[in-house]
């Protein structure tokens, strides 16, 4: 899990943003805490907000026929979320390659760092066929 | 509520289905109980068997284009459930009218029954536009 | 489902709050509209808020031993919503008896009401046993 | 994500158990796609199951008071599920020190592999605190 780290470090990354999101009770399991499979949909609303701040949000890419299925995730957990609490979500994007975009995620509860995690992500015209990452995104999420 | 509970009772329901689906921890929450959302996921599995029970799995359904979406709904809830209890869910469909199917289910946990509930649907064609209840399955569903 | 409809038109409902959520991918289903157990997930966050709202937060009264689980629900649905889209729920609560709650619930996505629906709630103490609307949440809730 | 494709190669692995899940319409989303959160649901299955067969049901390891949180988890897609497919779930389980426990996945769509993923687990006994893999364990799922 070395690129899930590095991935945070590296300098290539660019664009940062923050949102918050309150646990659902729908979202806790019979421990107490969250359910571990929620945080990717916690990710989902990170990547959401923080293509919606670039002025790229993703419902408007969609309309135009491509996609951006994940191909690959991961997550470290380093502590649990209760029901309300008020999450906060640190996203940040990069391109990895002419095919593929990259987003890293903090989840914090309070100044708690309770998990660390990637989605990257390739795009799919509407023929179904892989897409290179469009020009004007990779100047905008580009290395600077 | 009184047409939940009637739903079961009266006599044109023709077609009943069994089958069993064992509750997953993602669908437990903080109380140690399944999340009452849930329970709609296991009606969907209810009448999702029942339909393919029937010949008429709703996936091949959808391929003409046609969608059965979920205009009313409604649950009783007697008992909760709790991770890894194998439930039986038991799903009627019936008729009705020319426009609305109705599928009503009782879950159960070894002899208990943890909940009473139903779904009434409209059929949506390739369109969007409403659609008549197709000849062939008011026959298979129709009144006895 | 009169109760349904009615529960929100009579007058004994005192208490009224609205919040906001945003539709998220994972909650949308193949049909390309939110799946319609999810509502039950938004009706938790409209009720969640209106208790947060009156100075009671569910989360403080878990933390006291007392559990409101959901004993009867209902929703009736008249449109869809869709990835991205900013839904406003509309919560009403109300002492339905001396031991039970009542949230009723309208969604909307701009003008356009998507569903209705309710749910009824008991009140469990700490052994599991079956407990009485505290006083205080009576008078909060209670018949103006 | 080396130790993810890694982890199934590995000669320590002994325990290896296939089951089945079929896709639910609540697990699809907009794209017509199985949502790629739901895949760390059917991990959960994979697991579940493994344990039983190896006569540990989680369930019970669970009522004597040790949980197994998820420290880390990866997952590397690489086709999608649909509505109704039958999905075949291999899980591999492996200790991989004196406080860890590991589970590789597989999941197949008739012959072709959708997904590779693995979680890492800890124990975490009733006060709360860290508790080293149960020696029986480790000789059910130890190195041969």
């Amino acid at each position: 899990m070395r690129r899930l780290v590095s991935g945070w470090n590296e300098n290539r990354v660019a664009h940062e943003f923050t949102t918050t999101v309150r646990v659902r009770y729908a979202e806790t399991d019979a421990m107490g805490w969250v359910y571990y499979g929620c945080y990717f949909v916690y990710f989902e609303i990170g990547r959401t907000e923080l293509m919606r701040e670039l002025g790229r949000p993703y419902s408007e890419i969609e309309k135009n026929g491509t996609r951006l299925p994940v191909v690959s995730t991961g997550c470290h957990f380093l502590a649990g979320a209760r029901y309300d609490d008020l999450l906060r979500i640190v996203t940040r994007a990069s391109v990895l390659s002419a095919y593929r975009l990259r987003f890293d995620y903090r989840i914090f509860s309070s100044e708690k760092m309770l998990c660390e995690g990637f989605t990257e992500h390739c795009f799919v015209n509407q023929d179904g066929g892989l897409a290179k990452v469009p020009r004007d995104l990779v100047e905008t999420l580009g290395p600077r």
